[in-house]
């Protein structure tokens, strides 16, 4: 058995109003996609194609920014645009942000971008709702292509414990992003305990390994993964609160 | 560019003693691994060939053992072998203890592995070293096989905030387990701040797509993956105590 990840070349830099599904859609035929792929995109380039971008310039930073921003050496206007994405503050600490956003992601700084953005003086916050957003690119590929392509959208995260950064899945459709192998059997009969395997992660983190940033690479095809369909959710990856150790 | 993930089939599932390297040489030619190439192998495999493995029979569990396998629910001889290969409780609640291991890992029950084991009266312990591990199994295969494949060892971790296990990288040998895009510019021309990609974790999630437990699939072969060969180690990928916010 195999898999192969194949990056769509000739995307290009997206612009807000850019139609990203004709975009994708044309890279998908150069690349000769067909059923029983799995396509995926970088949040950044999802996030502007919806115009999820915001001008500095237009931006007034309240006075809890302005004491945030000086606490962690960060740009006022940038703090201001993070917290209207933050549900909670997690840690504040070493010059990070770590927050809940409305979204409901643990990640640093909301997600709001200042690398790899339109220019200088913009910023790119998440999407609204990225399984939203990944059921639309659904939609709008089926219709253009004649395949039922699933759709992931990811976004790169820090994570606790760990050194590094790592491509993690924020929006899914048409695919199970959880494959659960409790009561099932090991080879030895012993039931295999607790073996939930976040495979809308793993999906993310393996296209993470073409998707250079530096040479605008936004989405890749995954060929060869015996995906479940089924109408999931990358909500289902977020732990309750409740169920959670480390909020 | 692409990137193809390739089951290495056929190896079977090992026993205490068995010539891993030896397997894996003969998988790898099978499957017409060449340079360029790199090894990801499942912690259980390498654990089971290096004997990591402890009958449950043979262990008296103490007292610290027995109270906490009251609080959580576990056989106490099994709590007994995990706190011996942990040098810190992290958290212990809803049934699930996550331990600091003796190697530095961050994860549930240090490692120890109840199921697809030898048989229902054992349990298989992380590498003493998995690193090392990686190190002689990257030797043992260029003598065998003249080629100078990249090992990467993983197991199968929780993490916070996230539902799902996803596989991580706990041994490297012979390429870098971290690309540092910090000082590089993106495409505006603005540096990539705090852009250090943890390729090992994402080599490591992207085969784990691919091993499956219950078929007993221990190695996948990454073709057309751009590593950096280097004297890597998965220990880099333990964030320092006094970096952690988490801990």
């Amino acid at each position: 058995m195999a898999i192969t990840l194949v990056a769509l070349e000739g995307i290009g830099a997206i612009r807000p109003g850019d139609d990203l599904a004709a975009l994708l859609a044309e890279a998908i035929g150069r690349a000769g996609g067909g059923d029983g792929d799995l396509l995926v995109v970088c949040q950044k380039a999802v996030s502007k194609a919806e115009g999820r971008v915001v001008r500095l310039d237009d931006v007034r930073p309240s006075a809890p920014a302005e004491r945030i921003a000086l606490e962690i050496e960060k740009d006022p206007r940038i703090v201001e645009v993070i917290l209207g994405e933050t549900r909670r503050i997690v840690r504040m600490d070493q010059k990070h942000l770590i927050v809940e956003t409305r979204q409901g992601y643990v990640c640093a700084n909301a997600g709001v971008d200042e690398s790899n953005s339109l220019d200088a003086s913009t910023v790119i916050l998440l999407p609204e709702d990225a399984d939203a957003s990944a059921a639309r690119l659904r939609d709008q590929l089926r219709a253009r292509t004649s395949l039922d392509l699933p759709v992931l959208i990811t976004d790169t995260f820090g994570r606790p414990w760990r050194e590094g950064l790592v491509e993690v899945a924020i929006g899914v459709a048409g695919f199970l992003p959880m494959l659960d192998f409790r009561g099932k059997r090991d080879l030895t009969g012993r039931e295999l305990h607790h073996t939930v395997v976040a495979v809308a992660d793993e999906l993310a983190a393996a296209a993470g390994l073409l998707m250079d940033k530096d040479r605008g690479t936004p989405a890749i095809l995954v060929r060869g993964y015996p995906f479940q369909r089924g109408e999931g959710h990358a909500a289902e990856l977020l732990r309750e609160r409740s169920k959670d150790l480390f909020r």
